[in-house]
């Protein structure tokens, strides 16, 4: 399948994510902006949600990367609009290119677009794109100490996500410090831990979004 | 122990690369600069080339942060003069923070200054903050897709190092996609495998920074 690939084109004097979510409610498509680090698993993440949240909702995908297109290729394999959003060495995405991409999809055949930002822990976090809604991934290899060392991605989400939990055993990883540092920045943040191995914790997270996607439509 | 905890300032407009590079060479010092995706592994690695190097070198440690000094507190444990950087919220380490910082050494006591970059497989690539040479650090939990995905920070390295690979029985990483993606953006450039927990790899690296240690010195 061919994989349209849209070049991003940095305007910083001009946030356009007001028009971005005027445009999206009109629309009615919600908007999920996921974020965290390279191999945080967020692609995973996205094709384990797809497949408990297709039924209910008719979903696209922009995928961002500084370059190449590999992850929406694996999003277009589970036949589902994706389209791949190069940032040429950017190291977030910023609201102009989804308002640049957003003509690539059928807005009225859309209740929901995710947006895969790029594998960054720090500046994506610091751009509206329009979103609805935010969800932070972290891996447990990671370590548990991100949420204090990176603070301002775990502030300003609307979940976390703790990915790859069927690593727990072979990682010292305290995730009974991880809550704590979240409820210090996130008082009422949502809190799931999954795996895209094993597929736990992913029905529960993705009813936990359906009903945020409902509440964001209606 | 008290750790010295200084702030970024960004100036933009200014690289004083050029300058950190002529001070650090007046006073025979090489600065390595390491860089690595948040939980890559980097503080361990530091405290393992620490216990290997210091008996043949005088180190010096800047620990670049966000926020906090968690880092740079592993690494005055160890009784090496160590300062933490914060940036506040940047995303990378820029020439300026490191020329003033670097009154916080006694540079004449000193042979070799790391510099632990904040956690970012993206920007600090971008930024040449006066360094003898750089390390970078890709973990096998991030995935065998990272080189081909984040070009630059593997184009623009002198060493790469495979880090927590006592973890390659439990991830689908593939080596030899990783190697021959990095030998088409830097040919020459060494690459080694290291565990902090097992220790392996640790020697053969170990070795080889002290060849080139040795060789900026000269």
């Amino acid at each position: 399948m061919e994989i349209k690939v849209l070049h991003q084109v940095l305007e910083w004097n001009q946030d356009v994510s007001a028009e971005v979510r005027r445009t999206l409610a009109e629309n009615k498509v919600c908007l999920i902006n996921v974020m965290g680090s390279p191999g945080a698993g967020k692609t995973s993440l996205l094709a384990a949600l797809i497949a408990r949240l297709r039924g209910q909702f008719r979903i696209g995908v922009i995928e961002g990367d500084i370059t190449g297109q590999s992850d929406a290729e694996k999003i277009a394999a589970l036949h589902i609009p994706a389209v791949q959003l190069n940032t040429d060495g950017a190291c977030h995405i910023e609201a102009m290119s989804i308002r640049n991409i957003l003509p690539q999809f059928d807005l009225a055949a859309l209740d929901v677009l995710f947006v895969e930002n790029i594998g960054n822990l720090v500046c994506p976090a610091e751009f509206d794109i329009g979103e609805n809604f935010r969800l932070t991934v972290l891996s447990i290899p990671e370590g548990d100490d991100k949420v204090a060392k990176y603070p301002l991605m775990f502030t300003d989400t609307d979940c976390l996500v703790l990915s790859k939990c069927d690593m727990l055993p072979y990682f010292d990883f305290d995730t009974a410090r991880v809550t704590a540092d979240y409820r210090a920045v996130n008082p009422e943040g949502p809190q799931f831990q999954t795996s895209g191995r094993t597929g736990a914790g992913m029905d529960a997270l993705a009813a936990h979004l359906a009903g945020r996607i409902r509440a964001a439509l209606a």
